[in-house]
């Protein structure tokens, strides 16, 4: 379901954790737009609810034009505690997050949060199915990956911190773009209950 | 887990849907606040996995004073097309809204919006468990209300849209206050499995 807000959408910039500029417009908006699209066709199919979290905000100062428009006039990103995506499928908690990449060898970790890893580690463990989506932007590529696989990398206290693009061919489940839905992830369904 | 983040926390005025201007000290900040020190209880003892959702905004203008600090300088109050809470219990799928009235005979259900009445329907229909929790201030009292029950007064077209205080007596599941956690709302779950 799409709300319609009173005010129009613009390009903003946002920043990555702690690191480099990017333009919101471009890098990391196509897999948002595209993920968003696919769980907007899960839920009006009865397929799944599924939702992409709002970015959390510290909100400073609110100034009040007139009583209907309130105007936040300072605010800042704070740090997600959690994973951007959430929801229901098959009476299973599902949780998620996406990841976006220029490398061609290998799916560098290090914009993903510690908290967001321990999350997942914690969802895993109270019976729901985390899982990280990771896009290979060069190839096109989406693979779902399985948390225990992440893991393998993300506690490997000598390695380098960054997945190789051969694990993903390997053991990764490869999902193609498509119409409708645009990208179907619970396909890999089967995939990761075997997690 | 409790993120610290470099800026200061200051009292800020929200508007809520379309009415009243409230001051976010008081009104309905003493419920979040409960509800997010309940649900930090239950990750820590790994009893269950629940987080408040951020604040939906609509992000307008961002200034960068300098590479580490992006400050938003435009924002708006976006309408939440989901509950403010969800997450895992018992490997169920938990999601609900928390509401806060001051009146003593009724609580009025018009600060609930449509879409997130839908939101738990959905929910319901793909094997979660959705609630709400009802606050009634003037008698520090809170229960837990079922889905069905809440439905029963949301759908009556004819109805004045509000829940009377005698059918929270009789039907719904009152949660006293304590103090490790807060507010022990998964007391309530052999109820809520009931619905």
């Amino acid at each position: 379901m799409t709300i319609n807000y009173p005010f129009k959408k613009q390009t903003t910039r946002v920043v990555t954790r702690g690191q480099n500029v990017i333009s919101k417009s471009n890098m990391g908006m196509k897999l948002e737009n595209i993920l968003n699209e696919t769980n907007e066709y899960y839920r009006m199919h009865n397929i799944a609810v599924i939702y992409k979290k709002p970015i959390p905000i510290q909100i400073v100062k609110v100034d009040y034009p007139n009583r209907e428009h309130a105007k936040i006039t300072e605010a800042y990103y704070k740090i997600p505690s959690t994973t951007d995506y959430n929801g229901i499928y098959k009476g299973f908690y599902v949780d998620f997050e996406a990841k976006e990449s220029n490398s061609k060898t290998s799916f560098p970790l290090r914009n993903i949060h510690p908290h967001q890893i321990e999350h997942l580690r914690l969802i895993k463990k109270q019976g729901g199915i985390g899982f990280i989506i990771f896009y290979f932007a060069q190839y096109d590529e989406y693979y779902v990956m399985k948390l225990s696989i992440v893991l393998k990398y993300w506690d490997d206290i000598d390695g380098r911190k960054s997945i190789p693009y051969a694990e993903f061919k390997q053991n990764g489940f490869l999902i193609k773009e498509s119409y409708s839905p645009r990208l179907d992830y619970l396909k890999a369904w089967d995939y990761l209950l075997n997690d």
